[in-house]
Formats: C-alpha cells, structure tokens, sequence
C-alpha cells in the first residue's frame, strides 16, 4: 500500500504480479454528506462482516473521516477493537493536491486488498464534490447515506447522487424525522425515470434504516449488499461496471504519468515561468499548455 | 462562455486575444457545506455589489447550488431581480465526467469576464471534496461559510476548509448557537499554527457574521474582502497566487488535451479493448496507461 501512496515505481511491476489473484473481492462505497454518521455506519459495517469471518479492507478517501486522522473521540474508541484485527485493514487515501490523485490510487490500493484475500472492500467518500462522487463509481455496489434533520433528502436530489446509490441507508433513524427522510426519498426514487441505458436499470435501491453507533440495522445492510452482488453477477452488470471502472483508471493513470513526464522533461523552474508570464498576460494558458505536450508523431 | 463549455478549437485564439485585457477582476470563492445558505449569501452579495454600481459575474461550481438547476424556490425569487440586469451575470461551471475538468475552465470563464470588464467575480463551490477545494484555489480571496447547527466548525476543520479561508462567515447568525460557531472558530483560526511559506501568512482572517436572506452583514463581508485585496496587492501576495493559478491552469489544460489527443489516436474502440483486459486480469493498468502514452523522444 504504501508502493501506491508514494508512487513507486516499482508498483508497475507488483501490479503486474497480482492481477492474476484479482476480481473476487466484493466493494462497497459508502457515500454521504458530513455529519450523516458514514464513519460510524463503516465501523459497523466492518463489525457485521467480521461476524461472518470475512476479511475486510477500508479505504477513506474522505478528509473529515476519522479514519483519516480528523477523528472525533468515540469513533477512535469504536475503531480500536480492529486495531489488533488481521482480517481488518484500515486505510487513507485522502491525499489532496494531486489533480485526479484519488482516480488512480484507489483503484490499485481496492486491487492489493484484493489479491492478498480480503472478501470486501468498503472505500468511504464524502459523497460531496466531483472527484467523490468519481471515486464513488469505483465501487461495485454504491451505498448513499443520509441522516434526519439536515434537509437531506433534498440536499442529496440537488446534489445529484440519488443517481449513484444502488442502496439507500437513513442513519440516525431514532431522531425525528427519520420516517419523513424515508418517505420523500422513496417517492423521489420511484419518481426517477427507469433509464434502460443506466447502469442500475433492472435494480430497484432498497430504502432502510440504520442507528449506526447501536448496530441496529446493519445486517439487514449487509444483506441488501448481498443481493446486490448477487445481481450484479447474475444481470452481467458487474462485468459492465468493471469495463468502466477499468477505463476510468487507465485514462487517470495515463493524465499522471503525462503530467509526471513533463515536468520531469521541461522542468519545474520552466513551467513555473511558463506561469508567470500566463498570469501577467504575455502568454495564453492554451500555448502554455503546448509546451508541456509532446511534439510530432505520436501513435 | 459557450466556448468555454464545449471546448471549443476557437477558445484558444480568443485566449489569445483576451490576456491583454484580464487581470483587473477581483475573483471571490464561496465555499462551504450544503445547507449553510451559500446560494444565499451570494446572491445578497451580488446586491451589495450592484449598490456600488460593480458589475458582478458568478460561476456557480456546485452541483447542489440553485444556480445550476437545482434550485429552491426562495433563492430563484431572489435571483429573478438579475435576470434582465446586464452588470450580472450567472454561470453554472458544474459539469461533471470530465476528469479536473473545473480545473482548466473555471480560470477560462474567469478570464473571460474579467476581460469583459466584469469587476468582481464570485465563485460558489461546494467546499467539501478534492475538486472543489482545487477550485477554491483559483479565486484571490476565499470566503469559507458556516452555519450554526450543524456541528459546522468541527466538520471545517475536519475537512481541511480552515486552512483555505482568507475570510470566514457565519451565516445564519439570528439562529441558535451562532455565538458558539463563532467562538469556536475564532479560537480554531488562532490556535492554528502559523506557517511563513502559507500564501496567507501575515493575514488575519477575520470571522464575521451575516444573515443572508436579509442582507444582514453583507456590507461588512464586501468590506472585509475589500480589506483582503488591498492586503493581497500590497504584499505581494497577489502575483504569487496568481503564478500558482496559472500553473495550475497550464497543468490542467495539458493533461485535458493530452487525454483528448490520446482518445482520438488510438480511438475509444482500443482504449475500451484495454479497459476490458484490465478488468479480466489479463494486462496490468500501467501497461495498459502506456498505450496511451507517446513512445519515443519528447521534450
């Protein structure tokens, strides 16, 4: 893991070892606003799945998680009882300030969870601003939390990832206003047009409730995800989704190893001048742009 | 604009013509959770800007805001009043699918109004997630919004928002706990370390409070960004973030035309051929990524 994070070279060849042991784990993003409990639910999560022995990896690709490092205390305690936990692996991917960063870790870091045998692999993303809702699409079975009380449902339909969930999960559904939560979502689930084009067509979100911090609820989750892999193998649609994924990473690892290769060939000190002159309006961005692309015949 | 979006050929010879006109605008970022009234608050800056008689442009980079579509009903009421004022104009930037896509247009729709003679140009950006932070980045000034009642200076902090605010407001301030954001804000942002490589050091960011959909504090707000201007120009802070802007753009740019002319060379069919071995296990990604890549002497 640590060969994705810094970007060895030497991942290209680990990669190219383990993609014979790929394909088997089953993943699960997680999704949802701040504050709607998504670190709590992806604790719990991993507590019903160690129940049933199954080994289980989770990659944070959220900057207010606690899981990475911005913990509130009762989070840290929760997550504690896996620290000693071989079948648990527990990781970040939020590094920022790499221009599709995520895009192209994430995917690798989901394949040596994969090789090395953990059944399930949940990837947390704050649901939340393009690049999540990317990383969210790298998951097979996409989970959009919501919680009471924070105007969510509408929140979520304005934000555009009712398209995204295959199963829906209203957290803190002890508080007021949870049942309302769950009806306003089912009529507007009901309400989206069936899309035969769309990757989920044919699947119908199940709506449940979950009280994240007492457990309640989660199995009938893990049984929701259950079937959802059973149709996504059945309907031929986990093929099509991994087709997709696949693309998405090849073409975000091509951007960074481009943008790698041209600084390396220009150098930092001329693209910073290329900079300084686009921003005193000497020189267009586009023709900027032109010197950090190669030249002449190409493919 | 429309060139902007489409990505137009034309674009660049209008860039071209455009550098000798821009640099003037003072560009504001909005950034902040769903829920806190950032729609609002823009759009009551927008007035407060018009008093002065500033022609004001927006580019709403926020899939939840009204202005790109999903609106509430109160804030297209407020809107309505610019509809037919030509020193306002309203932009959405939130298209999605295209990988740091915001990155390279957001700074070319900047550019655009500044060169128009737009004086001021706010940018609304939902302010949690990777892309919209990026994009935060290319405003001069930063305005971080927070509400009370939703736990909002905890998940600032958590989601790294602190460290991006030049000026921060908590909207809402009739409402209960109002105080309570603000103290714990203030005593956040002078307990944070001070770091002399920071594009902000030597600037206090003030926390100052409005309520938007009365206007207010929003004449405080348009004079603390004033403030921050005057600061920014006389530090020479101004020409530095600028040339970090600009890089930002120039890099963004090369990777979108890289990954466009690698599309067109090698065509979707191949590149969808890679994809499904990727996904089958029978070719690692970086070797499939290096397919896309130009072979032979670059630079």
């Amino acid at each position: 893991m640590s060969l994705v994070e810094n970007r060895s070279p030497r991942l290209r060849a680990v990669m190219g070892e383990l993609m014979a042991h790929v394909g088997t784990a089953r993943t699960v993003g997680v999704t949802g606003s701040p504050g709607v409990g998504k670190s709590t639910l992806v604790t719990a999560m991993v507590g019903a799945y160690r129940s049933t022995g199954a080994r289980v990896g989770v990659l944070a690709v959220d900057p207010s998680s606690p899981f990475t490092g911005g913990a509130v205390l009762g989070d840290r305690v929760r997550m504690q009882e896996y620290a000693t936990d071989a079948g648990v692996y527990i990781r970040s991917m939020a590094s920022r300030g790499h221009l599709g960063g995520l895009s192209w870790a994430t995917p690798q870091a989901l394949r040596v969870l994969d090789a090395v045998g953990f059944e399930v692999v949940v990837i947390e993303t704050v649901g939340v601003g393009q690049s999540e809702v990317e990383v969210a699409g790298l998951a097979d079975t996409t989970v959009v939390a919501l919680a009471p009380g924070m105007g969510d449902g509408i929140q979520a339909a304005k934000a555009g990832i009712l398209e995204i969930g295959d199963v829906f999960v209203v957290n803190k559904a002890d508080r007021d206003g949870a049942g309302t939560v769950v009806r306003d979502l089912t009529a507007m689930l009901r309400a989206a047009p069936s899309v035969p084009a769309l990757e989920s067509a044919g699947w119908t979100p199940p709506v449940l409730r979950t009280i994240a911090h007492r457990g309640s609820g989660v199995e009938g989750l893990v049984q929701a995800l259950a079937e959802h892999a059973d149709w996504l193998s059945s309907s031929g649609r986990l093929q099509a989704r991994r087709r997709r994924q696949a693309r998405e990473e090849i073409e975000a690892l091509a951007q960074a190893d481009f943008l790698d290769r041209a600084r390396a060939g220009l150098g930092d000190a001329t693209i910073d001048d290329l900079a300084a002159r686009v921003a005193a309006g000497e020189l267009d961005p586009y023709s900027a742009a032109d010197q950090l692309l190669p030249s002449g015949e190409r493919y």
